[in-house]
């Protein structure tokens, strides 16, 4: 991969002499450089000063990065050419491929079958390519060469990366490399993520994505990387207007973008929710890695008010000064400052006062970072309190309002960010805290012993909708579950209950029917004296409500009393696989949408995690004198509900409610929808 | 008013000679006004070349607008020579009163007196002053005047003022009018606000607070003017550590912000949670009033597709777009563009691609407002983009990231909001949206006969806490309450029992018992059988847990099954008077705080608004099946318990719970708190 960014010799096949073309302002670009640059188009001996080859064949020696600029259908042939002449790195900057439709993505498979063949490291196609300012590369048709910095910047968005390195020369804003990955036909973000990681140059990496192609290898590359480097993250395509219509509430809550959220956070990615948050996020973990307890220093009451709103709103901790910050602050300050968090100096304070309270605060052990706001009064000298500030060995942000650009110019090449708007200072805080907090660590998974007969029970129920009859599968996978059976007439109904015992909840079975109570198909509390009367009572109203629906039967199902009831899901994502769902049942889940989620496989922690997340765990707790419930028993209920998941071809399941008591739970009802 | 603004004569007290001195900055500063300027200094004869007098006795005529900036300590006694000599209009920049302390609390006392003595308007004092950019005045000691707009600009904080007028200067926001309203003394800003209504060249009005001197007059004045000027406020201050400790549901709830927002949406004022937002929405709401359904037109689709996410994030609409405009568009663009919302005109789009198009979009009678997105490639020339921009009839928001300045200038001199973050540029949009749905109706309050013997019952009862006993003066109100009576021994309370009716609830009667049913003090469903022991068992059990609670005796009220448990509750806010809280009761209320505020008085519609606002309205209209229960009750029980609330000097009272039904509701329990 280094040669995507360190190349010694580089050729840009259909290099052109034609002004604002593609090829002609990458060849341009290219010429800053140092290093043996060949241009190849059949039309031209040599362009802008650049010799030029009629064929990548024709080339005096072999390259180490070649950069393609030529009609799609044409592109494969190049690369076939490439690999017999031994080039290793390909960037494909031509469009035309999958993005338009089928005939593009025909081309596109045959571009992949090359590049295989010769074991091409490729880079598009459709793509902006790469720039590493470092060496001045500029291996892109972007006029917009940002200066250098640490932080590396994917990007599958080529127009996005004109905005961002346009907006960076204006900004000082510095990259330490800069990846268009257009189509991803061979190399996608975890090769990059890879790379960065062994990247001394870079300390961050800078991530837009509006989809990832591996999820799985995607998570386990960022978890490795993510540690020492961190990752933050914007992720387009929040919303999706087309999403399949949900068969369960697994299946409507695990949108695409909660399961793109959950996988970061289960890998340790920072997710910005716009590209303002990407940029100030990913410049200040460059710097800074914790902020533990924050200070404020202030010389004006609002601006300070502000910052300590957003302190509390964004759950960060204020600082307890020690006794002698408070004597110092007293000793320095006039009567009516504020010697306590935050720190008021007042308005007439003179740059001395300013920069010997920082100092104080600096020096503070129960101080872990620094605020630092300063509304321009005239006594105010902000060449000094920055020369102060880039002293200060804390994590510390700015908020010097209306600062000089000179100024704002060397607190930014310092990696110190600055802020008109103390709130949004102590939101870039609050994602530094957060980075702070995440796990890396590798978890176990545990792996429970099933019943020897599962694999049976599945394939005689194997079909694309599993209803109740999958309840004996849970019951292989040691998941309790409420005694029934499924009778197909009154009398086997009666028969059913008087083995199970009184009182029984009868429901219809039938895969067209999911409300069953909605149309009162559910008949709970049933006696020995009115059994067959509802047997009768429930057929007839599905037969009359709803005559289209194949009825299978009448569950017969001893009625579980009390307990809490919780839902448990797990659905298929097509990126990252089977992804997990916890939430309490009814109106927690749908009304209050109060769910957690992980992407399986889980370790017991994620599982506590999951149940732990949820705001009406507190319930789970126990509220005012109720006795809580068994979370140890859901926590084991979840783990073997996912292995049970991922043991088999699911689409979809849900069991819904699992009834929880002081000691122990019971699968009330469970459904499990197969891939055809 | 006029005269803070349009003075045609100003004296400043306390002129200084000596540099970097408020009175010198001000007097300077002061100097590019046309008009008369006078000096009062007993110490020069002239200073800055401005004519100075040794009093205000002593000036040659008298002024329309006096500007202070003398020790603290003598303030008054100047005002009260302006008296003298008739001058109406003085800013107190001095600091030194209430803001310091006890001594400065006094002065400023002696300040008002005189100040009212002699009606004056008085500004301030610690304050910074007044800016109006159109007649170049600044009488302000801040060297920052920027450029003249159509935002007027009201702050309690003087610094805040600097930063974002020297902010302003960089970025070529403008302002009519900036005031900084200091300590309030006189003036506040409920006066501005009825000024700028007024004012013809103000159309938004931005406020940045940290409380209000009056909330009633404020809500007032702000109805009333917002309707035509959108008021913004920025409110600091949000999170109250040292609140009171809560004595009820309503009272932990209803913290100071929240209070605020409730105020601020009542009465038509658009909330900014931060600084930028600030800005972002008072620029946007000087020239749009309305969003409607939104098109989206992009030459890259990551950006695009930020936005759209943002559209549905922030709960704005997507145009669907006529059938003109779609043929327009593929006759227009190249097959592989997005003919639909959002409308993707390509990478390669030049120019007049881009134009067309938006051109096509802004003539659809579906579009009501665009979002234009750019990014900065080779084809586009941003100068045609925005010659374009500015014809466009309809709300238009520019998204052109990397945008040169003279370009970005030409926007902003027209109110076209131009944002790097397409996610931004939406949020923004989403404030003008929901300023064009705020009510500035006058709402009737509905007033119920109330039982005559209701203050005869106040009286009695008339103490700090009322616990049951209030229930009397609930149904005064007609709100109907559970039956029930206070029994002083167990042979009462079957007395009483046998007259309600059984099964009936035992519940200890004590001031000093908050959470009774935590210490066992509370029993369902008691029968005549068990009633004596039941008695017996409660005192009891209080008697050695709680030995020093007093108890009142017992109250035997008769058991009320089913219903869903609401609550209604009412806390004196000293800002804002009464605040009413309607929430369901339990979980909903205590861990989800799914509730929602009102100031009173109250009309029907506020009452159904309340109920509809929280989360948890599903389950009052039914789910799953369920019958819904009566709204109607609980909205006519909120405005009869709203009555009560505001014929009192009630602290804070709530009835926990109000049982609903299919119809009709029945008060269970009730607290109030009186002032002493």
């Amino acid at each position: 991969m280094k040669a995507f960014f360190y190349p010694k010799k580089v050729a840009v096949v259909g290099a052109s002499a034609k002004k604002g073309s593609v090829g002609n302002e990458i060849l341009k670009n290219l010429k800053a450089f140092k290093g043996s640059l060949y241009a190849v188009n059949p039309k031209y001996s040599e362009i802008e000063g650049v010799e030029c080859y009629p064929s990548v064949s024709s080339l005096p020696e072999t390259v180490d990065l070649a950069i393609i600029a030529i009609p799609a259908r044409t592109v494969a042939d190049v690369v076939d050419e490439c690999g017999r002449r031994g080039i290793k790195n390909i960037i494909v900057i031509s469009a035309g491929f999958k993005e338009t439709g089928v005939e593009g993505a025909r081309l596109e498979e045959k571009l992949i079958e090359v590049a295989k063949k010769y074991n091409i490291k490729l880079l598009g196609p459709n793509c902006l390519g790469v720039m590493n300012p470092e060496i001045n590369l500029n291996a892109t048709f972007s006029p917009f060469m940002p200066r250098k910095g640490r932080i590396a910047f994917l990007s599958q968005s080529g127009a996005f990366i004109l905005a961002v390195t346009l907006w960076a020369q204006k900004t000082k804003f510095g990259f330490s490399k800069i990846v268009s990955m257009g189509n991803k036909a061979i190399l996608d973000e975890a090769d990059f993520l890879e790379y960065f990681a062994e990247d001394d140059r870079t300390d961050v990496i800078m991530l837009y994505i509006e989809g990832v192609k591996n999820g799985k290898r995607f998570m386990e590359v960022s978890k490795k990387v993510g540690k020492d480097k961190p990752i933050v993250v914007l992720k387009a395509g929040k919303t999706e207007s087309g999403a399949r219509a949900a068969s369960s509430h697994t299946g409507s809550l695990a949108g695409s973008y909660e399961v793109y959220k959950t996988a970061f956070e289960q890998c340790g990615i920072v997710t910005a929710e716009n590209a303002e948050e990407l940029f100030d996020f990913s410049f200040a973990l460059s710097k800074y890695r914790k902020i533990g307890k924050v200070a404020i220093i202030t010389n004006s009451g609002g601006p300070g008010v502000m910052a300590s709103d957003a302190v509390e709103i964004y759950g960060l901790e204020m600082s307890n000064f020690s006794i002698e910050t408070i004597k110092a602050l007293k000793e320095l300050l006039p009567p009516s400052a504020n010697f306590y968090n935050p720190v008021d100096v007042l308005g007439d304070a003179d740059t001395e006062r300013f920069i010997k309270t920082l100092k104080i605060l600096s020096e503070d052990p129960n101080v872990n970072s620094i605020i630092s706001i300063l509304a321009p009064t005239a006594q105010i000298d902000f060449e000094r309190v920055v020369d102060e500030v880039l002293k200060v060995k804390k994590p510390i942000f700015c908020c010097f309002m209306g600062l000089d650009s000179k100024n704002e110019d060397r607190l930014i090449e310092n990696g110190i960010p600055n802020f008109f708007d103390p709130s949004r200072a102590v939101r870039v805080m609050s994602s530094v805290e957060k980075y702070s907090k995440m796990s890396f660590e590798k978890r176990e998974v545990p792996k429970f012993d099933v019943s020897e007969k599962s694999r049976e029970v599945f394939e005689k129920i194997k079909k694309k909708f599993v209803g109740i009859e999958g309840m004996e599968l849970l019951d292989c996978y040691g998941i309790k579950i409420a005694p029934f059976g499924i009778a197909r007439n009154a009398e086997e109904a009666l028969e059913i209950a008087d083995r199970i015992g009184y009182p029984v909840v009868l429901k219809i079975v039938s895969p067209d029917i999911v409300h069953k109570s909605d149309i009162g198909a559910i008949k709970l509390n049933v006696t020995r004296e009115n059994i067959k009367r509802s047997f009768y009572d429930i057929v007839s109203r599905v037969e009359s409500l709803m005559p289209e629906a194949r009825i299978e039967g009448v569950m017969v199902q001893k009625m579980i009393s009390g307990g809490r009831e919780v839902i448990i899901g797990l659905k298929k994502d097509p990126q990252f696989g089977k992804v997990v769902m916890f939430g309490l049942g009814g109106i927690y889940v749908e009304v209050f949408k109060d769910v957690s989620f992980k992407i399986a496989p889980l370790s017991w922690d994620d599982a506590y995690d999951m149940i732990k997340k949820v705001k009406s765990y507190q319930l789970l707790k126990g509220v005012r004198g109720e006795k809580g419930v068994d979370i140890d028993a859901i926590a084991e209920t979840i783990l073997r509900f996912t292995q049970l998941g991922m043991d088999y071809p699911v689409l979809e399941m849900e069991i819904n409610p699992l009834k929880v008591f002081e000691k122990g739970c019971v699968a009330i009802d469970f459904r499990m929808f197969l891939e055809v």
